[in-house]
């Protein structure tokens, strides 16, 4: 499947004044959303489609700022004309979440009240703020009902949040690499990378742009754990094995030798730690920590999903070892005994959890396939 | 499978003045083997029993220091009287390698050279290094040739290369949870690890001593990283699930929520980091990363097996995945290929590659049956 670019975009911030009251209890007095996006809003409005972001993602997922960037959107592969997620079909829309760092309000905006950066002092999050930041959003743009809310990994949780909390405001939701909830190693994988930022000298308990500094080198651990756990050993090893980047292993030499494998992981940290906010890293690892779809349904995912009105796609790659297909087919058991309309693809794959990403012939297709009838049941 | 302690035990201090040339092409001076023995050594000293050791093992590796230890040695439950590695029948020598952080020649000891601690300058080892000054012990105790040379991940590494390298002085090979060679998954988590050492702002280049301070946090850091990958994701699951040391998840609640499992890694890095030395930890994962068993062979383990002329014990356990049955079991098939006689078990086990220091009944039977037949055959 080739597909059109969707070509030069534009970011557009939206200002929300009404203060909104968070998970925790506490309260964003004003907050801003930058968004794009893709394809053209139909006369009923019935034609969007809402992307959600994971971890590291945000509102730039298809197409080009300028002529001149090098790489397109995040999500380039699946979005624009003639792709999975088709945008002469639907109007695409993507934003950064409130807690990030690429220009919606989170950790490094100014606090009004102090009249410095939040830091540290930004409010926890839960997966739900998000929704309902992205509502209001919605409700801006005059959209009533998504025709699809989509996402992968922390991106899937938003979706199927989203579809338990406005069941009558999605019609489709598609929950890609992603789980009901983390288990107890991944858990541990968020926490020691959270543990390589605090423990940061430069970390300064998270108010480090104050101290005119910021906590690079903990970033950098915490991506290179990250990055890590994303790919499939097999992936690695077919993409690196035990290639040298530097040095030889002939006995009698005293060199230094380095991996090509360490030489990438190095190489991916060093970019994400120029790139990216350390508190916004917290945070958003939190979200993905607390995250259990089913808790306040009495621990029962079928009791959840009852709620629901919409039709789910569920996608899952077999090398994604963060979020393995065992996780999906929870989801899709669950679904079923909750008598909810659910297709399901597990897809074979060699990158981990970074196949939710890259370019993949059955992938392409059998998402394509779900989105088109998408386009012809409702539009 | 019970069998008694080992009771309490002493460790011995042997100095060795002859200069030994390491694989690096560089000279150790002068060095000192720290190490237990259990067991007694028959007349012909034909019992006697080489323990090799892992990342972070020692000589201590059964029964107790003193009465008020409140744990015995790192393998106790396989060393001793009717146990798997049996001390009424063998005598087991058990010693720190050098390059160690506890007793034996290593980065924390004094560079007679220069009057400071080696720190970072102590010179790389590999495998062979370790196999050349075990030997020199075997050859000081007047052991001509061990009834077997055992070890567990990096101390299976050992024990092949014992095979290859003196293969009439080794009449059994047991290899534990271990590999021809490291993946580039494994090697990258061994890099993650360093990395976390090396940008701790105490580490000074290695030569942290001469500035008296330890880079704890990142050897904590490091420890967290290697201890979450011995797990196994099940073992994790049912041990600590999504349990909360602290907080609680209420909505309209800002509280701090910590995870038993981040509580038990925060716990298992603190106490690492205080009794660890982050050069020994480089040291060894380097070690780890260089070993191929087969390099020199023409990149053939079936040619660098059909060197050796002992027999071998292979096991591996089903939730390893750092360690994986698969690479087990690309021993198995070398052995078989080159000719060798070659037991394997397959162990079902749910605590990952930690499975291999846990109790667990049919591995105990399996293993106590194979030392049971070596006992027969030679002793």
């Amino acid at each position: 499947m080739s597909g059109q670019s969707v070509g030069i975009v534009k970011p557009k911030t939206q200002h929300f004044n009404q203060p909104i009251e968070l998970s925790s209890g506490r309260v964003l007095p004003e907050y801003q959303l930058v968004y794009e996006t893709y394809g053209t809003l139909n006369d009923d409005k019935s034609n969007a489609v809402l992307i959600c972001h994971a971890l590291s993602g945000h509102h730039h997922a298809a197409g080009y700022h300028q002529q001149t960037d090098k790489k397109p959107g995040w999500w380039d592969h699946y979005i624009g004309p003639g792709k999975a997620i088709d945008t002469d079909v639907f109007q695409v829309i993507s934003l950064n979440n409130i807690g990030g760092c690429d220009g919606s309000t989170g950790p490094t905006s100014i606090n009004p009240q102090t009249g410095k950066p939040w830091g540290a002092d930004f409010p926890k999050l839960r997966c739900r703020d998000w929704v309902d930041t992205q509502r209001e959003l919605m409700k801006l743009l005059g959209i009533k009902q998504w025709a699809a809310v989509i996402g992968g990994s922390l991106g899937g949780m938003q979706a199927m949040r989203w579809s338990l909390m406005y069941p009558d405001e999605v019609r489709h939701c598609v929950v890609i690499a992603s789980a009901l909830k983390l288990t107890a190693q991944n858990i541990a994988f968020n926490e020691v990378a959270r543990q390589a930022i605090i423990s940061d000298k430069n970390f300064h308990h998270g108010q480090y742009l104050q101290h005119n500094t910021i906590p690079r080198n903990g970033l950098r651990l915490a991506r290179m754990i990250g990055h890590l756990t994303y790919l499939s050993e097999d992936g690695m090893g077919e993409k690196f094995g035990r290639s040298l980047k530097e040095g030889d292993f002939k006995l009698g030499s005293d060199n230094e030798i380095q991996f090509q494998i360490e030489s990438y992981l190095h190489y991916q940290g060093d970019i994400f730690s120029e790139s990216f906010d350390a508190n916004t890293y917290i945070l958003m690892t939190k979200a993905l920590d607390y995250f259990d779809l089913a808790r306040e349904y009495g621990d029962d995912p079928v009791a959840a999903f009852s709620h629901s009105r919409c039709h789910y796609y569920v996608v899952s790659f077999s090398t994604d070892w963060r979020f393995p297909p065992a996780r999906s087919r929870e989801i899709v058991d669950a679904l079923i005994a909750a008598k909810r309309p659910v297709s399901y693809t597990e897809i074979e794959a060699n990158f981990g959890h970074d196949a939710f990403l890259l370019p993949n012939a059955r992938y392409e297709q059998a998402f394509h396939a779900y989105m088109q009838g998408v386009a012809r049941e409702h539009i």
